[in-house]
């Protein structure tokens, strides 16, 4: 094409882990790569049940067009949701129903970065967050995240060295380390940021994943003005149907936020909206999240028998407590991505660490997903990984 | 909240229809103002019958993550019917599904635009795409719309004085107007445009919705390296869906797209897609289309007889060969601002040009939809209009 694209989209990460996942659909490969939920977390005959009265009882409002902020009752069930889970006072009108939550991601950006504005996040982060917020050209600086949380010493050094206008973060249940902040580090970083404008989010799709069903208190939790949380039914009924939400008190970001939501798509799929509220609705949405948690359980800690059994002792792991992910690092800085050819020789495949940090350097890290392989694929991947190493 | 928003947005209109429609939403009221289709275009009872299936034979897929670019089988559809109604030689890899051709001008502006570019559009034009582009803070101007098309000469011009990016256009039944570009000006525009780096968007949410059955030949057809085309199943099957599309054969454009549309949502719902593959594959779409088509017929003809019988004779109105809404011209300058607040109060609501114009003035003209009024109603609100002018 004759022409010149934007300097923003030319800043813009390509996705690496979509070129991995192009290596590793082959059907004999064991993936640990990709981030999908196991499709028992997925109650397709239910939802179609619920499919079914929705066309009988809702008809045409269900395929009309509908309003950018999403549907009344269901925004209504998230915010009761957030004072039954976390005794938060959220209302309806606090909730924006998003096309997942990495459109949350998109609309922050727009309505929030100007070009060069800084953005702190975990070290390493979500890459999704990285490739999303890079389209608004921002200045990235990455805060170590560490056994407990986030580096509180940092952040407060990054925080009183220059204007911060973004901080996101996924404290529970971490994508890519697994790890979840500690209510001492989740009170820290409240404390240090009611000093700052700064706003944070906090991007929570795994914090119902519990292993052992603790929750935690978000770390805006009645304190921070700032504060905005991000949900997702992804994780929990089904991620192909995109329904994702914002969360925030602030009137006139959210004003900002409607605006821009209008701007990308109108309005997220209403059909998906009336189906997800239907299925909250007449079923027990906590014994189905307790069935995911603990098949999820058994996944990870056949995979941690599976790697204190088979890798090398000087390997490091995290030991999550809930989610989809665990974290490796290699000892004497040996370059993840060596490892990731020889092991796709060997028909096993994870994403090496280098997307999650915004350095662009390779690091000898990798992240693991347990999720979707069964428990013998787990043993026998790793096995298969310990001898490439 | 402490903090400053980014410059994009708060240079973005909020929408003035959302604003309206808020007030029009009354029950008793006539509404000429929303931009919604009938809902006998909304094959329920069919599309339920495609949503069994799918549960059944689908399965767990219709539920996962999927990928950016879209389903296969509905991205190969899309490109054959191209080539069977329009002779296009375009392939499922020149064809990314969006969340409604709205995802398609936020996608469009994200890689192209940068702050200050040229952006051309119709005068009047959808103010949708005003909106969305106004994030990526262009220079826009707007080129005159007459019975025929483009304003060509004004299209030379401005190409002549400044590099322009982009231009963005809806050459069928155009909205707001109904007008219809000729098939000479769209071959003169082809010929201008061939000489110039900027890239064409034809968006065509109303091309299917021909009164006459007649279709057109895209500007870009076959002749201009440049050309996208945007297409949606919003107008013809059910827009609560959000399934759209972006068309272009440049392989690097499209490679941007798919960034830019991972960053924004990771991919467009699985199960809609799912849906609307399964439908197209198990129904006459072309009898379907016949009769929502037919319906608006009737309609625009009922308004059309219902302003020719009580509004003055120096009031100008379009006469639409298709889509959704036809375009009034007040005399003298007298402001449809007034006339709207006049008009609400014997219960009939319109658009009043303003929205459709970048300038932010206030304009003798004012946009009616027919598609969602029966003909009782049409006839009704119509003299109601005329008695308050």
């Amino acid at each position: 094409m004759n022409t010149t694209y934007s300097e923003r989209i030319l800043k813009t990460p390509k996705s690496f882990i979509r070129e991995i996942l192009k290596v590793t659909e082959e059907k004999d490969i064991i993936s640990f790569a990709g981030g999908l939920p196991n499709p028992v977390s997925f109650p397709q005959d239910i939802l179609q049940e619920s499919m079914n009265r929705i066309v009988n009882v809702e008809g045409a409002k269900a395929f009309q067009y509908s309003t950018t902020e999403g549907l009344k009752p269901l925004r209504k069930y998230i915010a009761e949701r957030y004072e039954k889970l976390h005794n938060l006072k959220v209302s309806a009108e606090d909730i924006l129903i998003t096309t997942g939550s990495q459109q949350g991601l998109d609309l922050m950006g727009k309505v929030m970065v100007n070009k060069g504005d800084v953005i702190l996040l975990e070290k390493p982060g979500y890459l999704g967050a990285i490739q999303s917020f890079s389209l608004y050209e921002p200045k990235f600086i990455q805060i170590d995240l560490k056994e407990d949380g986030l580096d509180t010493d940092q952040l407060e050094q990054e925080l009183k060295k220059q204007q911060v206008k973004l901080i996101y973060t996924v404290p529970n249940f971490q994508n890519p380390t697994g790890l979840t902040y500690s209510r001492e580090n989740r009170k820290k970083i409240a404390d240090i940021l009611s000093g700052y404008p700064a706003v944070l989010i906090e991007d929570d799709p795994y914090g119902d994943l519990s292993f052992d069903g603790e929750t935690y208190p978000y770390i805006s939790d009645h304190t921070l003005e700032n504060g905005v949380l991000f949900g997702s039914f992804s994780k929990i009924i089904t991620p192909g149907m995109r329904i994702g939400w914002i969360c925030t008190k602030n009137r006139e970001l959210m004003s900002h936020l409607v605006t821009a939501k209008q701007a990308a798509d109108l309005h997220t799929n209403i059909f998906s909206q009336y189906l997800i509220d239907d299925y909250v609705r007449h079923n027990d949405v906590d014994t189905h999240i307790r069935k995911i948690s603990s098949l999820y359980k058994d996944q990870c800690r056949a995979m941690l028998n599976a790697i204190d059994k088979y890798f090398p002792k000087n390997v490091r792991v995290t030991r999550p407590k809930g989610g989809m992910f665990l974290w490796v690092t290699l000892p004497d800085g040996k370059s993840t991505m060596d490892l990731f050819y020889h092991a796709l020789e060997r028909k096993v495949s994870f994403v090496p660490g280098n997307p999650f940090y915004v350095s662009g350097e390779y690091f000898s890290t990798m992240r693991l997903n347990y999720t979707n392989s069964s428990k013998e694929l787990i043993e026998e991947g790793i096995k298969r990984l310990a001898d490439v190493m």
